[in-house]
């Protein structure tokens, strides 16, 4: 099970609301509307996005720690924080 | 007619395809798919928003410059650049 | 003269306090200060950038529409534009 | 000791790195370099804080984990994370 199964079912209602973000950002495009007001809903959906990126590496994090307090794999808890630092920096570079 | 009115089939496209996205990491979540997956494709989906907010704020800002270009309205062409900054430090807070 | 040139002081003197900051920031390495007190520091210091950043590109754009609305230079200012836009494309990405 | 006490030459040779970034950025606006040209320096300076920040953080999480795998302390481990949550949505915000 990966780290979110807790968690799924706020996962998905948060994306189903990112969906409707980005239709409501087609709707305003289809319409003529402002530039400016685009932009602004396109920054409110960009920030729902990355909330959420957050909350999944929380769970990631939380099961990963939970792995290794029950286990005694040091190369594998290794293996995971590098893997969860790059998914990090991808996170912080877009 | 707003800025992005020459691209607006530009701008569309894009935002069904991000819509796509968005429906992709849906099914992801369903299907319990690896975390760090799921990050890497909401790290895609936030680039491919912001890359469209760019080229949103590129439209506004030919559009607003065509105008002060042509008009001799000073007051509006900075009222105009007040409203374009702001939008751009949501865009880079977010 | 730059687009900055009316607004150089306080440039300057966000740029001293921004230096402070990273000086601050070799002060709680040096004395061991826990992780997350550093990181958070550095978060203040990147937003005082960025924040700075949105200064200098607002200062840019009312030089460029002045300009534009002083001349009738309509292919210097696409010219100009798309270089603006480049520009913020580096910050959102930064 | 900090998470990064291992890396701690590593983490001050950047901070110095950076602050000759940022004085840098003061002789730029000293000598009226153009804007685009200074905010080009202003994006690298942001990105070399933002790539420190993942490097601390990645000492932070592998010191956790480690923590987390020689004690048995479940609610410690909790907490821990819930704390470097709340540092990696300070970074992917600012």
């Amino acid at each position: 099970m990966p780290g979110y199964s807790d968690t799924k079912d706020d996962v998905q209602k948060r994306l189903r609301r990112i969906e409707g973000q980005v239709r409501g950002l087609q709707r305003m495009v289809e319409e003529d509307v402002y530039c400016i007001d685009v932009l602004t809903q396109v920054s409110a959906t960009t920030r729902a996005l990355q909330s959420m990126a957050v909350e999944l590496l929380d769970a990631h994090l939380r099961h990963c720690v939970a792995d290794a307090t029950r286990s005694d794999d040091a190369a594998e808890a290794e293996r995971l924080v590098t893997e969860a630092s790059r998914a990090i920096e991808r996170l912080v570079r877009s």
